[in-house]
């Protein structure tokens, strides 16, 4: 125990929603850079999406059929037909050739940009087309008013339009949009990048072999599985042993490098929790070190020289919860999104959970749909299979503080994982 | 229109479930591969996760405390306290270096590892701790029985037991998992490559200008998001002119170098739909070319020499149902998913659905929430925002033939796109 010191404290703890507003009240620089549209799926937009162009571009015609003068067809009926020569045919980005003479038609496919002159698409299945003497004709024996199946330009969308605001994550249909308005690069966020290191000298790497009192560090790599979902850039930075000097300086040298740093581990208050006396040797401004929640009370989170560092319990469900708690929503802020929280919505509970609350109560859960209504029960609520549980686990129930158990059919809070839009502050 | 034949045909609709049927029943291969734990997240497991030791590996200490024989408690009571010599303190991952004697104690910390001759822990808050001659001493006031707050070995987990299985999308709490059992490396499934050719001859490049009569391809864009969603490796192989044989070479060509091939519009009967002949002249087998669904009537499926060869709308909702029904499922199967078609779920509709819907339609739709029900209604039910509904697409609402119009208050069938788990088969 060299150069370990106890820290002799008494933490007050404070609520999940003050503590939350606390970390997002520090604002992270906001960066943003060009990425080519085929490796923007997932990224977030650092500018709005504008319609560079009116949709559809041009009138067009959105069938198989037959481009017309529409006062041509006035006088057409059943008993007195009305025939049109033929004079071109036109594919989906071809343009008409020629000048459309009163008593002509031009054969259009879809998509096809609408002849100037006409004003009218006759669909193929009402026109009799035939050839004689090496001419296109066709008949029609109705009228056909002006406007007649024609998709206007602009009818769908304006130039200059807002089609999707800063902010938004990229799935297949943005990439659809942008590719429409010919963004080739997409300005969008910058990943922050976000260290870990796991601190406790019982932590094996990957790929040792398990030693007596030993055994090996998972929190790591749970928690770069987490930042790649959440948005930002992991960096694996292995374990540090419990020795204050090696903590310290390992940790100061590395917060200058990252956007945010996380420990995991060492921030509770016994002989061998380092991370208190490693914030207090920084000087670093400790937002909080004693939250009211379970699990992850101890969670810390202190800012240094603009870095965060966020100190998550060595404990595997606090270390999850932690980070999706306070890490994510400080990424997505990042990221210029608008909903940077988890996704909030109600379930019905289908397993009775007879803890008592005293604080709030955070679940690692499985999400079930029964006809049109959400689910949910403990992932891992057999001690025996804990271990796993995590894997298991779509979504959080939130249960508040000072509430007794809950029974099966009650219904409760749950922060859903998996969502692509969150939740705006706040959820309480 | 050189080299093009008017393709007369009769086509006869199936039905949705029958196209999937016949579409998955073609069996791709499945291969693996192993990747590093850290590119490990999002990949699907091509083996069952084994804990291949027991956890905790061995009794250890789940709080700060002492170590004792419990033996030695028996008598201790708060009018005759006892007192044990304190020889040694052991953190985590240190093991204890002596024998402990009767009436001797152990200083433990949390995760650390019971001495051999000890079998209860008393936690710090019931143990008088002091010093005196620069021996240490703690002092207890009652018995603590043998097993006291000691967390055995192999409680959590035996070794041996399956603790995921194969075909489960590796998510964060699967990461902690592999990384206690020492999975440096993963066997995961290995993604087929997809190709993407969008045919046209009125489609413009990113990063091209607009032209009269042309538009840029867009539906390729959104199909590389799509398939990297879905788990696979797309490749851009850019667009087809309406020109045979330029088609048929190039779609020959790529159809030997990927495990599948999507071809988007062309597949309809109009003049310039150059797809059907081209599956004619590879002598493909082609599995359905009509189905009673709508977007998406003309989806069409081949099989030639082992590579499926998907057909899909130029629509580009048509397309993005077509690849969201019939090619993800197929990539699922490939990556060893039990549940690789899109999650099916019952939401209360909350905007009235007039039309009628005389084939199986689907409708790109949002998905909100009331309390803990699913909501859902058309994300691009008003035409001024078609272009960008798909952007705004969680789910599609999947309405039954056959129907008349959908109040709003029924209880539809809904898809879900971005859900983990998926759905086996059949939804019907």
């Amino acid at each position: 125990m060299d150069g370990v010191k106890r820290v002799v404290e008494k933490r007050t703890p404070i609520s999940v929603s003050e503590a939350v507003k606390k970390v997002i009240k520090i604002r992270l620089g906001q960066e943003t850079e060009l990425v080519h549209l085929h490796g923007a799926y997932r990224r977030t937009l650092a500018e709005d999406l504008i319609a560079k162009h009116s949709v559809p571009p041009f009138d067009r015609s959105p069938y198989d059929g037959f481009a017309i003068r529409s006062e041509d067809s006035s006088e057409a009926s059943r008993d007195h037909p009305k025939t049109f020569r033929v004079i071109e045919t036109i594919g989906a980005g071809s343009v008409c050739s020629q000048h459309v003479q009163p008593g002509e038609a031009v054969r259009i496919m879809t998509g096809a940009m609408l002849p100037i002159e006409c004003d009218a698409i006759v669909m193929l299945e009402l026109a009799d087309a035939f050839s004689k003497d090496e001419i296109d004709y066709m008949t029609i024996k109705r009228a056909f008013p002006s406007g007649h199946n024609i998709s206007y330009k602009g009818e769908d969308v304006g130039e200059g339009t807002v089609l999707i605001q800063k902010g938004t994550v990229i799935n297949p249909g943005t990439s659809a949009l942008l590719a429409t308005f010919g963004y080739e690069y997409v300005k969008v966020a910058k990943k922050p990048t976000i260290g870990v290191y796991a601190t406790g000298s019982e932590l094996l790497d990957l790929g040792d072999s398990l030693e007596p009192g030993k055994i090996r560090n998972s929190n790591t790599h749970m928690l770069l599985a987490q930042i790649e979902r959440a948005g930002a850039i992991p960096r694996y930075l292995g374990s540090l042993p419990d020795e204050f000097d090696r903590c310290y300086t390992k940790i100061k040298e590395t917060a200058e490098q990252v956007d945010m740093l996380i420990t995991t581990g060492g921030v509770s208050v016994g002989d061998f929790d380092l991370l208190p006396e490693v914030y207090a040797k920084l000087e670093a401004d400790v937002l909080f070190n004693k939250i009211a929640m379970r699990p992850g009370s101890v969670t810390t989170v202190a800012v240094w020289q603009d870095t965060l560092l966020f100190g998550l319990s060595g404990n595997p469900s606090a270390c999850y919860v932690g980070f999706e708690v306070f890490v994510r929503p400080v990424i997505g802020m990042s990221l210029f999104q608008e909903k940077p929280h988890l996704k909030k919505v109600k379930a019905t509970l289908i397993e009775s959970f007879p803890k008592a609350n005293p604080f709030t109560r955070f679940v690692p859960s499985h999400v079930t749909y029964s006809n049109d209504r959400i689910q949910v029960s403990p992932s891992g609520f057999n001690k025996s299979s804990a271990v796993s549980s995590l894997a298991k686990t779509e979504a959080f129930m939130m249960l508040p503080g000072g509430t007794r158990g809950y029974e099966s059919g009650d219904v409760v809070d749950v922060l859903l994982l998996e969502t692509a839009e969150g939740s705006e502050w706040p959820w309480d």
